[in-house]
């Protein structure tokens, strides 16, 4: 058996017994039910208030005048694009295709939220694209856990915000790696990708639009590699331009499917699932799986990232699936015979 | 890559990652505890009456006398073998190898006990070998849990045997699928197989000596397909004969390894793990390990079955491992070259 065979034979077991079943709680698990959860690795869809907001202000309170005022005159960083796909594969200035990293710019919470459009879409009339989705811990930090100084762009938010989700932490046996905030509206996609931490992800407002493949069918995404580049503000003509980076800079390796949504992108052994996150509902989305996500007009969302027990199976058999193949590069050019022949499609 | 190579990819860094640990924990593990040491999917001694005996009447007194009192009369089925070698490849009167079951006779508790030597090797002087391990809930079947008759050999024993761990079935939400005794001694082998259950196994008396090797060292074991043969007595001369089975009967796939403890039995690329397990003593050994067990002295244990969760990766991959390369005949006749050229050594 080639190793395309095996990863065809896998993701068709997988689909075979698992089907497209997303659970949805309609409460809060309790730790022992999410650490069994833990063990399917399969979405989850839960209600009622599960990472526990009823403790702390309410962030249904969260409207745009909370926020302006109660982060007054701080600065944020927010990303920026000209076409709303941050950390997507995006041709550049010389035809080649580049992983494009967003610039990033400083501004106010109150400045982010009058560019971004409300539930209508297109009431905004900005041509880029602004989305904070810095992603860092930007809430809280691991360092926040290990009782070192975590200063955070959103400190007054913190007190609306529990640090951890207690079944999540229970279940996991351990604190989270990172805690941030989102908050974009529907001109932000981001790419599908997946991520080596257990995801807990709370929408406050808006809606997020999720479409996942399970780890088994990342295959179907077809992978390359792509130089890296950055979207940079040109100081006279105030435009951004896509920069590519040094050569030093390692290429980056991502999926060359830019809408997993869009018929015929995918192959037909892929079964993507669609799973829509409304205000006050949050999503499971266990480490490994794959997930292309936008939003449904002005949208801001919690997550909370947990490291995946890297005991035992779970990180050996995700290593696998995504190192059984070579990843051929993203540019015909640099493609040689061998890579074409190493392509799954 | 050739599946050959996927598989030897995988053990690698399953091993790498994991190396030879197994913990050892000095009490019982809450639901929570157990259910993430099923997630991790490794070996873990637990000691201090992890089954619940103490409220119980207690093992402790299992004693020969005690057993054949409580038991009386009663006829229980006990392999006979002999060698000792039940479930286990064996060469047969036409030379050939063969799976061998092993013949099944119906005696007493105390008919038993007297036919098992002692913790002095040797003291017994039977030349077959006794044990008794009908495996088939022998003590509880699926059918208690369900409500329905469950007639049991040892239903006088049950009353000191909870019919489930709590904290086992809390953490997998489910009930046993069977419950088991076991009685032998140093004479029975077990030869090296997986099953498909999580396998809680606790040792009354005696010590259980455990081979282990994890479900991606499966390769290292060289799993062949024998044809099937039971043991059978002679009515004239008394003795034990091995007799072919109808051609009917499906072949048997087993580990073509006898004694995975013999220097050179196993590729240099397995990393087998031995565990003790003594009087008080009890084994988490996950669904899909490889196990060779043996015993030291008159030996009386007790195993717990419950079904492995289906749903997610764990059933996929456990399938993945043992049917990603083709098995060949364990008899060099029935080979052909295909055959050949696919066995891994």
């Amino acid at each position: 058996m080639q190793s395309s065979q095996a990863l065809k034979w896998l993701s068709e077991e997988y689909f075979d017994l698992n089907g497209f079943h997303v659970d949805v709680l309609e409460k809060p698990p309790t730790p022992l039910e999410f650490s069994r959860l833990v063990h399917i690795s399969r979405p989850v869809l839960i209600k009622g208030d599960p990472v526990g907001f009823k403790a702390a202000p309410n962030p249904g309170l969260w409207t745009d005048e909370y926020l302006a005022e109660t982060m007054g005159s701080r600065s944020i960083s927010v990303a920026v694009t000209p076409n709303g796909r941050a950390d997507a594969i995006t041709t550049g200035p010389d035809e080649k295709l580049y992983f494009a990293e967003p610039c990033v710019e400083s501004m106010t919470m109150s400045d982010l939220l009058a560019k971004l459009s409300d539930h209508k879409r297109g009431s905004s009339e900005n041509s880029e694209t602004y989305y904070l989705q810095s992603q860092n811990g930007n809430l809280y930090s691991s360092r926040f856990f290990e009782g070192m100084d975590d200063p955070s762009e959103f400190e007054p938010l913190r007190r609306g915000v529990p640090s951890e989700i207690s079944w999540c932490s229970q279940a996991l046996d351990r604190t989270p790696d990172a805690v941030n905030i989102w908050i974009g509206d529907e001109k932000s996609v981001t790419s599908i990708h997946s991520d080596p931490y257990e995801n807990v992800y709370t929408v406050i407002r808006g809606e997020k639009h999720f479409t996942l493949l399970p780890p088994t069918e990342g295959w179907c995404l077809k992978e390359r590699t792509y130089p890296h580049a950055t979207y940079v503000r040109n100081i006279d003509t105030c435009q951004l331009r896509l920069e590519p980076s040094p050569k030093e800079v390692a290429p980056v390796r991502w999926s060359s499917v830019a809408d997993p949504q869009l018929p015929g992108s995918l192959s037909d052994k892929a079964h993507p699932i669609h799973v829509v996150v409304k205000s006050g509902e949050t999503l499971y989305l266990p480490a490994g799986w794959w997930h292309h996500v936008q939003q449904s007009g002005k949208t801001i969302a919690l997550n909370y990232w947990y490291d995946i027990e890297m005991r035992g199976m779970a990180w050996v058999l995700l290593s696998f699936l995504r190192n059984v193949k070579e990843v051929p590069s993203g540019n015909e050019d640099d493609m040689d015979t061998k890579d074409q022949e190493n392509t799954i499609d």
